[in-house]
């Protein structure tokens, strides 16, 4: 997997590139809100979420100043959910990546206004003339981006997760509860490959489905890693679920059945390909990473 | 200004509507979030921002199903400004509009995921199709929201204003954070308008040195009534700025002299109107409205 771990690392580096070129560093006095947004979305993390993107916009040539842009604005919403979920009133967690999470390295009101700010600039960077010449393509990555991270994906998956401190979730309502925090956001790094590449209904409709499978994959996998894990590997608190006395995959389906769930939705995640030919062999790399992946 | 009267409480009534309509109450366990959504959108308010969005767009003859929409768009990204600036690690304030804030009447939690997807529906609604058919004109909109709420407008304003806690700010520093905190959201209002209606270059400068003036003398305004009025009549506490220490154009240039500038602001923001003729004498009745309203 010598070209996948080059492409993952390369992935990286442009997000980088591009975060740092559209977060500025300013000097004003409110520049304190620009470094907690480069603070936070510049201390590592995966980035499978621009890797998709890129990945999938690939599928249909599309120009990498382009897959860059919308991979590094998909970023930026992922980081800012990072940063309210880590808030004391939600998680309240003290470690994110490794490193002091942003309220801890700033304060509660910057953290707060930082990923405030983060999701607002993420909507200006798609709208942009630079995503794509074609403004319609344009609105609908902002419409789909919207509708996977607002109150009935990402941000009302948080709502449910909430809400699962007190109820007990049995397995359908987990699924939707993920699929909703994490999947759709995933989904939508897919998809907007695809709307990039004004692709056909019937490869939409593959991307989709290997979206969603990956998705369920890559989440079965951070439960068994918050069991198995350590802080020390996983830059972050570990086996807070349990602690809480939330119901996860893994205390549900047990630590085998769990594994065996995330493996088969890999292999089913690769089989959604096979309209992409040889093309799709960087997903299909990708999507074993993210269930045999350490951290 | 019994038209204006009545122009004002339609803008209201509409407003609520279109909101009722955008933020479904719903029966999933989410739905948290969904009625603290509709608990802080429609507690009331002036709706400032969905009257000049209307009344501008109406200088074009915009079909108001357009302009209205924009409207509850613009209503929404104010109502979660004033749910995470009530926040207690913001301003910490419990009464909002004659209501508990949104976090007392919820919870903390809940309060920052409201906040957060009115701000993520209100791109998904500009975004739509039924906003505007050319889509053109919708990544307009959704390029100028952005620009307007984010690091460089509102959200930078609202960090300069934490800033100014601990900093004495004169005249050109404190125009500057209430052109970002507040100015940045009323001018797009009117823009929103003139981008609605394609309107020239000419008149879109029109709208936005009216925008800009109307802005400033909307917020001595507050900064007076911060002072004379009373939490009853106002909605909120009041006097928060002294107690706190903050510079605001009523300590720095006293009563009499602040009040003489909003009057001169009103005045000059009509003065921008004379390109649309009589047209144009609804938004001279609010310059007028915004310095003699009592709250």
């Amino acid at each position: 997997m010598k070209s996948f771990d080059q492409a993952i690392a390369d992935a990286q580096r442009v997000t980088d590139a591009v975060l740092r070129r559209l977060i500025p560093e300013v000097e004003t006095p409110e520049a304190r809100v620009f470094e907690a947004m480069r603070y936070s979305t510049l201390a590592g993390g995966k980035r499978i979420r621009p890797f998709l993107v890129i990945a999938c916009a690939d599928l249909f040539d599309v120009s990498r100043s382009c897959s860059e842009r919308v991979a590094a604005a998909i970023e930026m919403v992922h980081t800012y959910s990072l940063i309210h979920d880590d808030l004391p009133a939600m998680d309240n967690d003290d470690l994110r990546r490794g490193m002091p999470t942003c309220h801890k390295q700033f304060d509660e009101a910057t953290a707060i206004l930082a990923g405030d700010a983060l999701l607002t600039l993420a909507f200006e960077v798609l709208a942009g003339d630079e995503t794509h010449r074609q403004p319609e393509v344009r609105t609908e990555l902002v419409l789909e981006m919207a509708r996977a991270s607002g109150a009935r994906g990402m941000v009302g998956g948080q709502m449910l997760d909430l809400w699962a401190e007190e109820h007990k979730l049995d397995i359908p309502e987990i699924t939707r509860l993920q699929r909703m925090k994490t999947g759709a956001l995933i989904t939508f790094s897919c998809n907007a490959g695809a709307i990039l590449g004004r692709a056909d209904e019937h490869r939409r409709i593959a991307l989709n489905g290997y979206a969603h499978d990956v998705g369920l994959a890559f989440q079965i996998t951070d439960d068994l890693l918050d069991v198995s894990g350590t802080a020390a590997e996983l830059g972050k608190a570990t086996q807070k679920d349990e602690a809480a006395g939330k119901a996860t995959f893994v205390s549900l389906l047990g630590l085998e059945r769990a594994r065996d769930q995330a493996l088969i939705l890999a292999d089913q995640a690769t089989k959604h390909l096979e309209v992409f030919g040889e093309k799709g062999n960087i997903l299909r790399d990708l999507a074993k990473f993210v269930v045999e992946r350490r951290s």
